[in-house]
């Protein structure tokens, strides 16, 4: 039994050497399953002449037609399009392109068992909330954007201190010097926070963590609050740059000091099909370094 | 209006200097606002002469008879008191002896008006989970304690390696070798945890951090997992020392290699009645130096 | 006995509220010593009226007439100071206006008596070397600049990656990629590098410690080399952004990918007079918050 | 050439299951460089009938007799070997079981080739230096170890704390609280201090690193010493249980709260013959994953 009708498969680094041979593996997959092909005119390209229909869209049609969405690439790419998503109602799903990622579960050398199952509705749903940052200013909207691993607090300007006043659910917690402050969902745990001391947190965790880039403090650590806090930074009038906001170190909003950033979870959710055998601790032993083989102290 | 009848008065930090005072100034200030008092039969010695009626009982008549119980002490005395209440139907709250403490959140210099406000349901109401850790040996429950700040499995000896297999919902995560492994609930996660590089957790955060101790392999860091998590610790036979398994630092079990040990969230809660003007985060500006007054790098 | 027959004060900091004060204090202080007092011409508008001989002059005449330099300022304007002398014959010591620091350990309230002490010869003298970094483009020395407490390469805007090789004594280290790299001497071991992770060095070690910044490698530690060690950065290509080198936090050179960046010690060193009872270890206790009356977990 | 006419060979891990495979291979190959070979009793169990002349002796005997000890097993064979030598005018190199280690350069793999180059001349000479730890009770010397990686000063029994005094060089440093402290030499950076935050250290570095366990004090960080200076622990009274000493793990003195515990670069240096090839910034790549390989955030 098939659950999906139309397949969508998307990607943005074109310039992968092996991008073309997996994206026909990949395709000549889901023909086998009796899928539907549609692909993101971005990836046009790389697609060589086959023996198969395949229709050939700009990415708003994939999200229109399709039961799912595959993307080809790293978790750059991964993050990328999940943001893009305007309809969250439709899952999406991740093939690397050989190398190590916490969001693209699917590999090339197991493709063919791994994307059959979840076509045959054999896949472990995994909803992962997004973040979105919003820029307050004289009391109006002024610009917000969404991410799926974090919201980075900083300069502008690296080697430049950034000084700020945070406040969760409207209460101070700390007027701060650091390199600028990493605001990151569980998905992000394992990313940039986790380089700042942050701790990996499980997938299904309701919670964001708030970690300081090099505070000037040394008892500053991160935090780790409830996903429904009202997270506030007010960047104060002692930074001399202009502070910038970045989405997954993709989006870059321009900021000024006095400014409200709030960060809050974003109402919609992301939905993964992850292949059956997922396991987020199987990923972290894999892509830490957690088994046992390496350098014991 | 005061909603409290009878109080009850606790510590077991017997030796301490100021105790007599403090004692006197809580029991005049209860005497004061109507309200009856009884005092642990530990506290006795420290009782003087007093024109007040005064009832002396047992700790575990004050549970029976009370409608609220103050620990006198530091935050030992409150972990020690919150988890010998068989009965966590009766809340709790701290009045500490100086020094500051993250669970004794009244000051000999404020406490007239903090219990005043609290006597008149003036609080707010704070609860917390404890952990229960749980030794099943041959697959039969073996000895159990509970931790409201966190359970410590260790080999009994400092300076010996552990080395166990951590499973979250029967899941493995790893084998790993360290000098001990600190499971802590939010509550416990600016005490021990912090010291191994755990994050500092909101104390409403359904959540549990798993910190190992000087891991072997650099790449373990602090695990940030659900509430709800099963958590199951097995010893392995690699390790030559007897493991303990010590809760809140004061209650320690004596396990044996391949027994399992379940940390879990305990069925109870505590109920926490802090003076109006507490905020956690107030709390760790002052006892973490949070402020902006320490040296800024 | 007095050694010093002209001291010379310079600072930066102009618009410090309590500057004049503490300027006019350390002249007086230095005339009833009988010193003659040259004061840099940046200090000019600062100095009232007074019924002391002053000579007024650039800072470069400072240098040639005394035999001592007064900083008045903080950790900034002592670092300053340092890196612009030219002929390090001439020691140098910092008068602080009011806020901790490492570097000037003369403080307002004891000014008069310190000052006295080392005028009378009785100073502890505390040599400190300094980092040369020179950019070597095409095999030929491109641009160079010295740091009294660390060099940092880093990408120049922030929440960028950069990448880089780091060789020691022409030894192949590794690559790496991170926010940027921190050099230090054990000067600036208490400084930025230590909100990255580095280890507080005693001042007359002769090491220098080497602390990546976020590195996106878990296991990447920082690392103390000899202070005689040649440590070259190559940016690799895979670096979008032009790296910058910064000297201090106070001086930025701009770079370029595949220059050799040769960070050593400098062949000059600076002598600090710090008063008699000057400790590191007590800077320490002070500014670190080592004293035990801070929150103890 | 060959510089060496006995070579001796010692182990303690005699029931590692390819020792007796190693062990022949090797004393095939110094037959084969005409060395005559020697062995420590220890080792007689793991030596089947062999066609080549080999003198078994005490390993006392084996320092008197030998131009070099090679030491078969890991790290830890290789620690207890060098404390063991009363005379270190002998060298010593290790050849490891196939696990990686710090210390033991020679692999099984490229046993011949390594071994005949060392008994060439060939080798690169790489001289590490010894603690001492002295215990002083009541002014008098009471008992004393030597350590080539790390003294550790913990209070026995894991999960308590101990309290303790720090001196450098006589100079007050701190009264700190922790769950013990790590004093280790260079070779010792890359072991169990390395787990406690401190730094790697450059082999060639006259240095100390002192890093704290699990400090109370949120501010305390390793701190590099010279490694001349003086290190003097003085456990306080506050400490209920009696502190040991252990000496790289392996020696464990038993000490008395009060007493003074010196720790000191030893006089005598350990002399390693390292095989050409050898690199310590490629045994940090091999050994802590630093090769870019692994996981990148």
């Amino acid at each position: 039994m098939k659950i999906f009708n139309k397949i969508g498969i998307t990607g943005r680094n074109t310039k992968h050497p092996q991008l073309k041979l997996y994206l026909h593996q990949l395709i000549s997959c889901l023909d086998a399953n009796k899928v539907l092909v549609q692909i993101d005119s971005l990836l046009k390209e790389s697609l060589d002449t086959i023996n198969i229909p395949i229709e050939v869209t700009p990415f708003a049609k994939l999200e229109q037609d399709c039961d799912l969405i595959i993307v080809i690439g790293g978790d750059g790419s991964f993050l990328s399009t999940a943001r893009r998503l305007q309809n969250y109602q439709i899952p999406i799903t991740g093939l690397n392109l050989g190398h190590l990622g916490f969001l693209t579960e699917i590999s090339p050398a197991t493709l063919h068992k791994q994307i059959t199952e979840i076509i045959s509705g054999n896949f472990i749903l995994d909803e992962r909330f997004f973040l979105q940052a919003k820029i307050v200013r004289n009391s109006k909207d002024f610009d917000r954007e969404i991410a799926l691993n974090d919201v980075v607090i900083h300069p502008g300007e690296s080697a430049r201190i950034i000084e700020y006043e945070l406040y969760i659910d409207d209460k101070f917690v700390y007027r701060q010097r650091a390199d600028g402050l990493i605001i990151a969902t569980p998905t992000g745990s394992t990313a940039y926070a986790l380089s700042a001391g942050g701790p990996v947190m499980s997938p299904n965790l309701d919670a964001i963590v708030i970690a300081p880039m090099h505070p000037h403090l040394l008892t500053n650590r991160p935090l780790v609050v409830h996903g429904n806090s009202n997270i506030k930074v007010v960047v104060t009038k002692e930074t001399s740059n202009l502070p910038r906001i970045s989405c997954d170190g993709q989006i870059h909003l321009k900021s000024c000091y006095q400014d409200e950033i709030i960060i809050r979870k974003s109402t919609e959710n992301i939905k993964l099909y992850n292949p059956p055998d997922y396991n987020f601790y199987k990923s972290c032993r894999s892509k830490l370094s957690w088994n046992a083989n390496g350098y014991q102290i």
